[in-house]
């Protein structure tokens, strides 16, 4: 058999598909699972998201512009200065996903055995990208005791080597839902400046800032023209993962023409889904707050009900709609594996992340799980309730 | 200025995009422009599948599984056992085109530095998804006047190293329209197995194969299981190249577990697109033959006008919807230049891809076009006469 081959580098199993076999096992014994373990969101599409497609003319289902449609182009950036945030229609490339953005940003400013430096935890398909594209993550490890606030500038800086291409961040975060603060941006900003590195702001959760806290895009520091790239997407926004559309911004023309070659090579992003991804945008702001004030509730839910457990530890966060807790549990992802084959009450159990999977440092994260709150509130003290019973239950269990 | 990178390669630029401001020139002169130079069809997408799509529950437009739905795996299988190919639907991933395919299979098979042999001309885009994967083309030759048959088994031979990983066809190819004989194929399978290596076969353009002659796909290859790669789309097999909807296929589940890792880090393909997908696999078999029959008036008119034209040779290809044909021109690139931006006949010009861009070999091509028969018959004769007054009236042309 010829070798398969994966650049010299492991792609890690996901945190999530290594639970898979056990919530089968749950599924068999019968038993209602709270999925807590996903960030596939439980609220509506815009109607008029689907409905533009039900109407659009679609006789020839052809290729869109590689970068595109025009109109859709100038919508989205007219939603971002709406935001704030003044771009042209030619600083951004429609993409497949926020997904595919990460793969043209990374794939236009790395080598193989380039490095980027991104504070963990992180998503963990970065990791899947950097393979893709031959590249080294390097990570800063942010603390749970501050909420994984940004890692000392220092930290970051002594990584730093020349290969280093980019530093890479996610505002607010997936897994942690910690949003920088305007401070941590701008030294985040004067450190690449100085090395002449790319600041790339995964800012798909842009609109998940609660509590009056307000979202600062790269985009909007000063300086950044050259370096900064944005990843955008549709998916959490409307709720319409679905769909794949995103869209990766910078104002730096030639990383764009470059980005544009990778555009070009595979053809156009969804049609139909561009339609619908347009007309989402014409959605009430009301659609937001209304959105946002549901997600405030459910963390406040979820975070409150988590720190009243004896021997967890939440930070709550600002954004996004994850959260990283503290277990007193002897591993984690055994944790995990254990709710699903061999714990319920009243017939319902829960599925969790184990947060290992999203550091990339051996050994960190053993003792900590993420949870999405993608659930209805009624729910979520449910899920409170059965994490409590669990741990009391939970052999593995140590205060 | 941060660098921009292409793992020490240059993404040559399309073929085609080299033409566009020529294209723009011609628009703003007001002439009526005959687009030969791409491949979307104009055949209408089967009303079944978009109707597929309005009709579906989309209340919240989630990702599908990263290796697409179930039912249509399955949908998808029952498909490929009705043409005669035996798979599984464990056998295949749903990808987003059959561009990510491409990118999912040299991923999971090259190292950065490693080399993919590919008969030129080729299809321009595995550039791009090469340059993507680090990975080397090495082109073999084929010859425009034995109609661009399989180059001799013994020259591919002689172009494996140790860095070589597969040898990748077009199967009926993008740009010549060749359709590989069964012992072509067998010749290629006796290779690769005998050095170890994947055989890619870009299959596409299955469904177009005319004059009564047979797609062989190499899935039905004895001895292959381990070896073979089959890229596959419905872009063009149901004039739904906007849906974004592919897929990879393998009986190597070694292989399949690594592609599927490139398929979680992305997510899932597109939702909408996969419904459409799937109702159009229950269109009635009678719409493929009048697409083919089509195809093949168009292929004759075309082939049979331009051969009639002095110092014109262009092979008549069995399958897909392309060919190449060599021109009594200076320099093809100009040829196509001067067509837009000085040439008109009752203020109508033809826009075609010079052929170039499609071999890897510099010097090669450079007085080929290539010309895709999208457009109707009647329109077809027209581009016949306008190619014929065009040759004359073009400085360049020498008997
Ligand atoms: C932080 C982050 N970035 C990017 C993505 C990619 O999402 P998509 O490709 O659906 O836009 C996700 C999805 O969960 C995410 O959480
Ligand atoms: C030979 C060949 N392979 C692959 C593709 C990719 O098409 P898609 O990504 O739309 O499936 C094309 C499109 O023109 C093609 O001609």
């Amino acid at each position: 058999m010829p070798a398969i081959s994966l650049k010299g580098q492991t792609m890690p199993e996901s945190p999530i598909r290594k639970l898979a076999p056990f919530a089968e096992a749950a599924k068999f014994q019968g038993k209602e699972v709270f999925h807590l373990n996903i960030g596939q969101p439980d609220i509506k599409t815009p109607p008029e998201a689907i409905e533009a497609v039900r109407k659009a003319d679609l006789d020839v289902l052809s290729y869109s512009p590689s970068e595109g449609f025009a109109s859709y182009r100038k919508a989205l950036a007219a939603y971002y200065a709406k935001n704030g945030i003044h771009i042209n229609s030619e600083d951004l490339i429609v993409t497949t996903g926020g997904s595919e953005a990460i793969l043209f940003a990374m794939g236009a400013i790395c080598d193989p055995g380039d490095e980027v430096i991104i504070p963990e935890p992180f998503y963990a398909n970065y990791n899947g990208f950097s393979i893709n594209a031959g590249v080294h993550v390097v990570p800063v490890t942010a603390q749970i005791e501050d909420g994984f606030a940004l890692p000392p500038i220092e930290d970051f800086e002594a990584l730093i080597t020349p290969n280093t291409r980019a530093i890479m961040i996610c505002n607010p975060g997936n897994p942690t839902g910690y949003l920088y603060k305007p401070s941590e941006l701008e030294a985040l900003r004067d450190l690449v400046i100085k090395h002449d590195l790319y600041l790339i702001a995964d800012e798909v959760y842009r609109e998940f800032a609660y509590d009056d806290n307000f979202h600062q895009s790269i985009l909007n520091l000063e300086g950044l023209q050259e370096n900064a790239i944005v990843i955008d997407s549709v998916s959490k926004r409307y709720s319409m993962c679905g769909a794949r559309i995103g869209c990766v911004i910078s104002r730096n023309s030639a990383l764009n023409a470059t980005m544009l070659k990778f555009a070009q090579a595979r053809l156009s992003p969804p049609t139909m889904a561009q339609i619908a991804a347009e007309a989402a945008l014409e959605v009430d702001p009301s659609y937001y707050e209304e959105v946002k004030a549901e997600y405030t509730r459910r963390r406040d839910i979820l975070v409150d009900g988590l720190n009243s457990i004896e021997g967890v530890f939440c930070p709550k966060p600002a954004g996004a709609f994850y959260v990283i807790a503290q277990l007193p549990v002897d591993n984690a992802e055994r944790f995990a594996q254990w709710l699903l084959s061999a714990f319920s009450h009243d017939n319902k159990t829960l599925m969790v992340a184990p947060a290992e999977g999203f550091y990339a440092t051996p050994g960190m994260g053993q003792t900590q799980v993420r949870l999405a709150y993608v659930l209805e509130q009624e729910k979520l003290v449910q899920c409170v309730e059965l994490m409590r019973l669990a741990l009391q239950e939970y052999p593995g269990t140590h205060y």
